[in-house]
């Protein structure tokens, strides 16, 4: 086995070695993996049995979930299909490399370009998804970056194959074989962690915990996501039914993604009208309500017909529910005097991940898009929509709660930084000599030049 | 004195505070602390000169470098003029905030917005000079973030001052008087790169050893840079007037500079030809060069009629010599049998800032841009182009030698973030369940808007 050091110095090496091959070999070796993993189903097959009948045992034994295991098969439905189709679905999105973003002319004959170009090696741990394996292979062949991967352990030998079979075909292209990297053991991050001299950018796939603890362990950036404590804020002028759809979808759709929402805020001056029939909707929709004493007031002093009235409301704990990612069927709520203390609640207490109004005022939208301080600000629009395939990406890396590099859902273009490339036509070449404030000395042109491709 | 987590917590509240701000209030403030330091001179120039005199104390124990003092000092030349005036020019920058770019319209009635927006609360570090207390302020405020400042201790009581000041004018602007803060102890810096739960970039301006304690010590993103190893590499094909123009200024133009050339790379072509009297016009020019055993080979064949050819070329140590950021007039030599060899070589002991080729080719140049994975990748120009004022920024909070978020020369841009704003103007709201594959589901338009502004 090779050490931490030796790895990340062969995936250094292995992007460095890259930058001088043409984009379209990339596309190129994309396709060479999907034929090669296409070739190898029954291995892979073989390999994800074992690995599933394992995780089984244990979800006997009370030590696993039933939801891993389900993550855990890649050979139920068309997900092994779905897997290989996205390799090509990332294969035929525009290259993110190679573009101009920023052009200048310094001087005539003196041209300054600012293109995208990969970040470098990156090193991706994820939970136990052997598809995601492929998923990231992809992307990080499509984005011209190394990488290594981790996967959870309980996918250990459909990654392994997954992972051989990677290999193999990468020898068959441009790319060098250490290009894609498995890694297997904690043991084995930990020492990476180390590695910044080699290893560009950490990219955790997991729980909040586990980010954390690598950006405390590590000097290397790290591109992670951390809670997802999604609000609605329902505004004075908030219409009912749309309110009820955006609430209802938002809380429901899918507890468990961090695009869910968690906290509902509802605005005083709707206690009385819009609330009550809100509430109805989401405990017929089976959401249990954590009310605050307000909230929770209105709703005593009603009839409910509901015979889930009272298993469905209950009191909320300030202390807690209001900064808790509850990824159940539960909604947090409270209510607040004015849209200012709305944005104020949703500040101090969201993860800055996606929170929305429903409101009929385009003053209040404007005032709440841009006075909430988060990665998605919604108006009239579910927190579900919060996704790179809906935003349009083709396709997610992740979905970043931090606030440099990349925010949001991030596609391709995360994967990516740019250089400046500096480029003199003079005949004497160019030095800053030339320009200053004395005698004979020029000024800076600095004159935009149009230009999508470097020119030479 | 308050704690770190309220001297962090107060400076995010202001940055909260400040998001409904119009930004034109920000450019009215930057105008309000201009003139409130203008009246203020003599103050300011009094605690100066008590610095200085305790700096040049120092400087006599033999504890302090005089270039220290230099910098120190406040009141020599125009240096309070040109600290004045950079607020203005600050000031009249393009906003780097509310940009739109990228805006899509995912279904009709269903509009998606990337708007460029603050990072938030920002601690910067930087060296004794009391200029960039007020250098910082200018682009914090500018670009919408809050800022926690601390300079080195020499500067405390100019500092002092000048925050005072800020702090006063602040307090007439739309903006939070703990918009701009200022720290004066090292502990508290270790204190405030606890706060992560509040502050969201930490900027140290310094040396390499300071930015890496930095990213051991903290889990808030570091925009930093490492050392300036910089190149020049003189291919094969080069023209000898503009490598001597460019090698000499590159290497004598400011020594200390990060963007000045510590490396010399000749292709072995260019050995019996080039390299001769580019070592003259580098001993002309008073620089010492440290060549390995090739290039010192070529060099004692040859007669030199200047007397400072045994004083000035020396056998290189390759243990050290080409990983060291000399910072005086000290090059170190080698040659390489090829273009590939030579971005190898830079690839593995550049700090990747900024890296030159001369050559006359443009193939070699196309290579060599794009194989060099540095921040900057220069073709018959001198490294010390790569600063924000040259490439047209207006201004330059600092290079940054890392891969993500912002890389070389950060000017505003890199101060700022993005946030997704998506609208629904649908009478029933927007939610997922409408788009799918079923009967009666909607496709994803994803169709490009042009806007540069929000349209609300």
């Amino acid at each position: 086995m090779s050490s931490a050091e030796e790895i990340a110095k062969a995936s250094k090496s292995a992007f460095e070695a890259s930058q001088l091959i043409d984009p379209t070999e990339r596309v190129k070796a994309l396709q060479i993996i999907h034929d090669a993993l296409a070739a190898k189903k029954d291995e892979i097959f073989e390999a994800n049995r074992k690995d599933v009948e394992a995780a089984k045992a244990l979800v006997d034994a009370g030590k696993l979930s039933v939801s891993l295991v389900k993550r855990l098969d890649l050979t139920s439905g068309d997900k092994f299909d779905s897997m290989l189709a996205g390799i090509m679905d990332v294969a035929s999105l525009p290259d993110p490399t190679g573009q101009i973003t920023y052009a200048s002319e310094l001087d005539e004959g003196l041209e300054l370009y600012r293109m995208t170009c990969p970040i470098g090696s990156l090193l991706v741990i994820f939970e136990s998804r052997p598809e995601v394996v492929v998923n990231i292979t992809a992307l990080a062949v499509k984005s011209g970056n190394s990488a290594i991967l981790k996967g959870g352990k309980e996918s250990l030998l459909t990654a392994d194959v997954l992972s051989k079979c990677i290999r193999e075909a990468l020898s068959k292209t441009s790319l060098h074989p250490d290009y894609i990297q498995t890694v297997q053991t904690r043991e084995e991050i930990t020492s990476l962690l180390d590695q910044d001299k080699y290893i560009d950018l950490v990219i955790p796939r997991g729980s909040n915990a586990l980010v954390r603890s690598i950006q405390s362990a590590s000097k290397i950036p790290v591109m992670g996501h951390a809670d997802g404590i999604c609000s609605v804020y329902v505004d004075e002028t908030a219409d009912l039914e749309k309110a009820k759809r955006i609430v209802v979808e938002s809380k429901t759709d899918y507890p468990s993604a961090c695009n869910a929402a968690e906290i509902l805020i509802l605005h005083q001056a709707v206690l009385d009208t819009v609330w009550p029939a809100l509430a109805t909707s989401l405990i017929e929709a089976d959401v249990h309500l954590r009310c605050d004493e307000k909230t929770l007031g209105i709703l005593s002093t009603l009839q409910y017909a509901h015979d889930r009235q009272t298993t469905h409301i209950h009191a909320a704990d300030p202390q807690k529910d209001f900064d808790t990612e509850h990824l159940s069927n539960i909604i947090s709520v409270t209510s607040v005097p004015s849209l200012s203390s709305a944005i104020q609640f949703i500040n101090g207490h969201s993860s800055h991940h996606t929170d929305v109004i429903v409101t009929e005022s385009e003053l209040a939208a404007s005032t709440f898009v841009r006075g909430v301080d988060s990665a998605g600000t919604f108006w009239n629009a579910s927190s579900r929509f919060a996704d790179g395939f809906r935003y349009g990406f083709g396709t997610e890396v992740g979905i970043s709660t931090g606030r440099v590099h990349a925010r949001g859902p991030v596609g391709l273009e995360g994967l990516v930084i740019y250089k400046y490339v500096l480029r003199s036509k003079k005949p004497q070449g160019s030095i800053i000599g030339e320009f200053g404030t004395g005698p004979g000395k020029k000024k800076y042109k600095h004159q935009p030049i149009a230009a999508s491709k470097l020119p030479f």
